[in-house]
């Protein structure tokens, strides 16, 4: 027997069904802030994401050669293929624009809990605006996103000069080292770490820039650098929105090309995995061939926000079966059509059996049957019965659709 | 400069608001007959598609080793993956099963004009009723469906047995020769080709056959053949429906495993390329390990609807560009923010310039102008200006939403 890829999932209507009514709260509400969607291709060259994420990134994608002897590989990300895009097509559009997508991504990697190798996510990418402003909206968007769904996460925003700042004067390579020991807040690590490469002295502003919970705290302890102002201005905006958020300096994210503001969002109830978005500010379009186009953007992370937000049935409208005697098929085609019509949700018994099986059938998969005899079709009626409460009643079709309409979502 | 891998597109807002609102009225339209949506993996085991298709499109797939050294492939079609599906995971869910998916295919041939080598499908299948009421049920939502989104198009249903009865004395080789030319309506073709085979009798049977513009013409050709009574059903109930088709048993369907009724649609404004949708029955889930459901489906060519339809743009709820003078930058995100709540689509001015350049830009991209100056920062109030006539006025907040509502979409 046939399976599916390990790694990756098979979705039933119930769990679809869910998954697009989150999606459509997040469209509505990026929708709002004139975000328009794009889509790029599910695969790319090779090098588009290499370029991004250095050459590590191989060893987790899904690689082919196509028949030109070009190396083509499934998108790891979107946002490398949104900036190839926006160098491709977008340089004559009116700046700044404002893109949103939903797309698929792939990940050669081992499965895990909340990891697969066919996975989803909702991201967002402002390009051409170099701003507090536009740092801060990016970051509002998300968090608005998030909270559509009615996501219970933490929301942490910081901004990566003060600790590039710190560290200006160690070598790049040990620099990524120490700046990765600060994001997991591996302290003891971070203290052996500078001690091996003489620069004790940097502990304790390290560590003190780690907890800072305002920004004037980190100018105290790095002074006052040129993105003094810029990191006012993005977190005054965030506090005059009442988005709510803890500052941190010490996010760093994985990638080297964050240039300037990074955030991050956890679902506590997630355990180990529970990152639902990360995102901040970069130069990518340069390195593509286009002009140094300043961008800001993020991804969150669907699957994982689904799991977070638990499987709640979604409400549906109320779906109808409608059921005939034999030779009364005819009927019930028509009559399920003229409730479709009028916006009711109408399944037709497409089986050789009797009423008798057919609401059997019916009670398992419909909130109503509308039922066709032979007295029904000669008065031109129906019979309605409420599969939940058992009650039925013989009534015409306009009557049906108030009923069935009346009763709203189950 | 990196560029799209070939053959592949990239979609912008613009194009993709047109392809996801004509996707939407699919959706409402399928889910109105009871349709729930399925989503499958994109790549799956290369066996699943030779068997369905045949070792040939081999050619034609995306195909690449995972470190486990299986190969692996991106989908060529989606019925396949369904099919996988249901014999995984839907054996135990009362039938009938109806599911659809829109989901993205990959097929590696020579780009041309309405080819690509991504694209998309919106596709139905129905699972487990073997009724002519259930075949009937499929070619009326297809119908539903490409109605739906206003497509004209000529819709051909036909049913394989009375042409398999003709060639039943032909070897199995000659009769897919014999078929592929009829489905061509190359009748010197198949004059020649039955000639050669010492078959010329069949010539004027099968000429006739494809000819027939109803059942009965066909039965008096094939005679009454065991399917007779399924056949006249099925369009016995496409009569009673109002569907508008042409019957066609010389439709044949480039693939093997149909089994009864086949059906095919095509948009004439489309030129060469003009097929848009293709179904039938057939029985997939035993070659997987499954039992033998009767199945029923078609799959919709996305990409070839949107051609067809033409680049009317969509219309979008109106677009307030939020612009304020230096210093104002708080109430313009306050603004922009209450608008939102008040469900309007509102934008931010992010750059660093005057109200004059502001006002430019917005009307490149936005249908009004609320405008955030001193005197309206103090009184409480902005100006709206309506960029299309130029009229503008100073009012309140909740007449800025009643009147952005009240244009409706522009």
């Amino acid at each position: 027997m046939l399976q599916k890829p390990r790694g990756t999932r098979d979705f039933l209507p119930g769990e679809m069904a869910r998954r697009r009514a989150a999606e459509a709260k997040m469209r509505e509400a990026v929708a709002r802030w004139g975000y328009g969607e794009v889509c790029t291709p599910t695969f790319e060259e090779v090098e588009l994401f290499t370029i991004r994420s250095g050459e590590n990134i191989k060893k987790e994608m899904y690689t082919f050669e196509d028949k030109g002897g070009r190396q083509m590989t499934l998108r790891p990300e979107v946002t490398a293929s949104v900036a190839r895009m926006y160098v491709n097509e977008g340089r004559s559009i009116p700046k700044p624009l404002r893109w949103f997508y939903v797309a698929d991504c792939f990940r050669y990697e081992r499965p895990q809990k909340g990891r697969y190798r066919q996975f989803w996510q909702f991201g967002v990418e402002l390009i051409g605006a170099d701003s507090a402003a536009a740092d801060a909206e990016v970051v509002m968007v998300a968090d608005d996103l998030l909270r559509s769904v009615g996501l219970e996460y933490d929301l942490k925003v910081g901004f990566l000069a003060p600790m590039k700042h710190l560290l200006a004067g160690i070598e790049p390579g040990l620099q990524r080292q120490v700046m990765g020991l600060l994001d997991k807040r591996d302290f003891e690590g971070l203290a052996n770490c500078l001690q091996t490469c003489g620069q004790d002295e940097l502990e304790d502003a390290l560590t003190g820039l780690v907890s800072c919970r305002t920004p004037d705290e980190a100018f105290e302890i790095c002074g006052d650098i040129p993105e003094k102002e810029r990191i006012q201005e993005i977190f005054s905006i965030l506090d005059g929105s009442e988005t709510e958020y803890t500052l941190n300096f010490g996010i760093v994210r994985g990638l080297d090309y964050y240039t300037g503001m990074v955030f991050e969002g956890f679902a506590p109830n997630l355990g180990a995995e529970s990152q639902v978005v990360g995102g901040g500010n970069y130069r990518l379009a340069k390195l593509f061939g286009g002009d140094d186009a300043a961008s800001c953007g993020f991804a969150i992370g669907f699957d994982r926000v689904m799991v977070a937000l638990g499987e709640t049935p979604m409400p549906r409208p109320p779906l109808v079966a409608v059921l005939s005697q034999p030779g009364l098929q005819a009927a019930a085609f028509r009559t399920a059509r003229a409730l479709r019509a009028a916006g009711v949700t109408a399944e037709l018994n497409l089986l050789d059996r009797g009423i008798g099986a057919q609401l059997s059938h019916a009670a398992k998969t419909a909130d109503f049957a509308c039922i066709i005899g032979q007295r029904e079709a000669e008065a031109g009626t129906v019979t309605l019965k409420d599969l939940h409460t058992g009650e039925q009643r013989e009534m015409g079709l306009s009557e049906v659709v108030a009923g069935v309409k009346g009763v709203g979502d189950r």
